[in-house]
């Protein structure tokens, strides 16, 4: 079965700060034509921080939910930046945690219906506290869990972050492989 | 340290087939205000289906990566659906397998700094094919992959979407564990 669509035309309906919305036109693989309607967004990186069997989560209010939930320390990346330099760049500036090596985890595409967001994840196994920098606005408190206990808390329903379950479900996995 | 954002205002700058965008503004922690961005989403459903050591997976293109990717089966949520009955609808529509258990595996949140989505996710490990039955305008693939090659395709990167790789890691490390 052929599954590609062709764009035949694309408007800009917004261009915001973290996110721009695209309405796109599409031709299907029977030639109908259907509305596809885009979130553009630079990307974002993540990092796992493991230590000492613990690993390094924020507690951040997030408006689309409007509540407080559980991540790994991320953010979006700048314009040009790598990838893996922002994950470096807001791990410190978030968490006051400074790492010379990242490895690569894996990346996800949260969700591909509509969202072109790539995020990176790495991880880091070895860190050393330098102190946080958060922005002016930016409110944030990071903590160190035991891997057991954030996984019962996934378990529980209590993390739900998308890239922060499947990073520790990766380093779980491989740490029983 | 506050976290709570209190919302000021709302305008809902589209609402489409897809998504309704809004712009919000928001008291922070310190008394600023913050223009959030915020894609609404319905929700969408999910399904692990595994059967003698083999996952199904589909092939679907996606308009926002301009190419075709893998995914589980999954499907936006109609309005008053229960996420288990909209995971047992897609399963059928798009993969043509029925079945009579779904148990809960994980909800994810996919992107929480700009989207409300949670993307409920299922597991079937018993199910029966009954004919697939795909909308006119829609395009899948539909295939069964060994559990360990789908892991080896996430760890060469062909394996991307979220609730994919979520639920992939969290059934294996559960079957580790």
């Amino acid at each position: 079965m052929k599954l590609e669509e062709q764009k035949i035309s694309q408007k800009i309906l917004y261009e915001g700060k973290v996110i721009t919305v695209l309405l796109c036109d599409a031709k299907l693989p029977n030639g109908h034509v259907a509305l596809r309607e885009v979130v553009h967004h630079s990307g974002g990186a993540a990092v796992l921080l493991v230590h000492d069997g613990k690993v390094l989560l924020e507690r951040q209010f997030r408006f689309p939910y409007d509540k407080v939930i559980w991540e790994i320390p991320a953010g979006k990346l700048n314009k040009g930046e790598e990838p893996v330099a922002a994950a470096m760049r807001e791990l410190e500036e978030e968490t006051g945690f400074r790492t010379a090596e990242l490895r690569h985890l894996v990346d996800i595409y949260p969700s591909p219906g509509y969202t072109d967001e790539v995020i990176y994840i790495y991880l880091a196994e070895d860190a050393e506290s330098v102190g946080v920098r958060l922005d002016d606005d930016e409110f944030i408190n990071a903590q160190f869990v035991e891997l057991a206990e954030a996984e019962r808390m996934i378990e529980r329903g209590e993390i739900n972050d998308a890239k922060t379950v499947a990073a520790i479900y990766k380093y779980l996995y491989s740490k029983k492989a």
